[in-house]
């Protein structure tokens, strides 16, 4: 039974880092709204009742219908052998995960301080302010820590000599902070952390993923953004 | 093995989550910080190396140390019982559990909207801005979304008659949301919320908590704060 991802069609967001994985894991799945568009995303998700995602992305298998971009990676971890197989590391790379969900949350508030609901253009001096406590305390901050991490196992994966979905979501993670930061990031050192991305490049499936035009760039409308003025100089 | 949790000692914060599903469960745990200080705190972590947790709370149990407030009440859950014993449900409740974790983010951005590392005092005119559309926009929007899931099972718990951290957690939610935005709060009506959040407090193990020195009052160094200009009039 092939997997369902609901996502918004047109940013990578969030559902990238559910699509790394299942990219990097050469597993089927169809990307519903891209397909369908993000009217029907809205349809399916306001038609569940009861204990449903509170947003997208969600991942339909059967039955279940999981949300919360760790708790999908962690579901399909188990049954495709992308995590570790060991309770005390998995228990490891779950937390991992949460800290990438973390960052990525702190990410959108750098151009959305007030509040998602207001648009970028009416809420600038607060993401100004926001962007430069972000660039000078937070990249460090969780950056650092992700660099221990891949310390414990000597890489270039952060168990190893296999790659999880903690690695392709590091990726995703770089990727985006070199396209909302490209100032900042080129004065940061994190040699780890680039030894995982040019890893997680080279996975057979990710190779023919970022080739291909399933993968979606970086723009206005998503998480990573580029407004030069909320980079360092 | 008894557990030893660690988080900030002055503030409920996150690591009242953690506490009340323990409390609940009648499970023995050691408060480190509240017996040996913040230093303690700052110098347990500072000296983990590798993968190791992020910021507080973290569990430590025998050689694991997890991090992350979702991700602990899963797994304790999962030892003690308190979740469902049942992949698909379990799926649901810590979707649940994360969707908490998110709007408890959301709650200290209110008062921290630039940025968590600047005073209140220093970031009070986006504060009110985003107090405004998190009192109009956000509390609805997470309090339908649980009052929803509520329905699932008919209540008053969300399995119905056995609680879970999902329960404890939103009964920490409504306290912390009423300690907050008095104001705002007696406008909503949530029954469902009011029910789940009656029934813990009669849980055995809740009340005597409550009851007790070990429990928190809610205060201005922590995630729930009152700044009577945040509420609505």
């Amino acid at each position: 039974m092939s997997y369902q991802l609901w996502y918004w069609p047109n940013i990578p967001g969030r559902g990238e880092f559910v699509r790394l994985a299942l990219e990097a894991a050469e597993v089927d799945y169809e990307d519903m709204a891209r397909e369908h568009g993000a009217e029907a995303l809205m349809e399916d998700l306001g038609s569940r009742r009861g204990i449903r995602p509170f947003a997208p992305p969600y991942l339909v298998h059967g039955d279940l219908c999981i949300g919360q971009t760790a708790h999908i990676l962690a579901y399909l971890a188990d049954r495709h052998d992308f995590g570790a197989g060991e309770l005390e590391i998995d228990l490891q790379l779950i937390q991992l995960q949460l800290d990438v969900t973390d960052i990525v949350a702190e990410v959108h508030a750098v151009h959305h301080p007030v509040s998602a609901s207001l648009y970028y253009q009416d809420q600038m001096d607060a993401a100004y302010e926001a962007a430069q406590n972000f660039r000078d305390h937070r990249i460090p901050r969780f950056l650092d820590h992700f660099e221990l991490a891949l310390e414990e196992n000597g890489g270039p994966f952060m168990l190893g000599d296999r790659w999880t979905h903690v690695d392709t979501s590091l990726f995703q993670l770089m990727e985006g902070l070199d396209y909302m930061f490209p100032n900042r990031m080129a004065e940061l050192d994190y040699p780890r952390l680039e030894l995982v991305r040019g890893a997680v490049t080279d996975i057979d499936g990710v190779e023919a993923y970022l080739a291909s035009d399933r993968r979606l760039e970086f723009n206005e409308d998503g998480i990573f953004r580029y407004y030069p003025e909320l980079d360092s100089e």
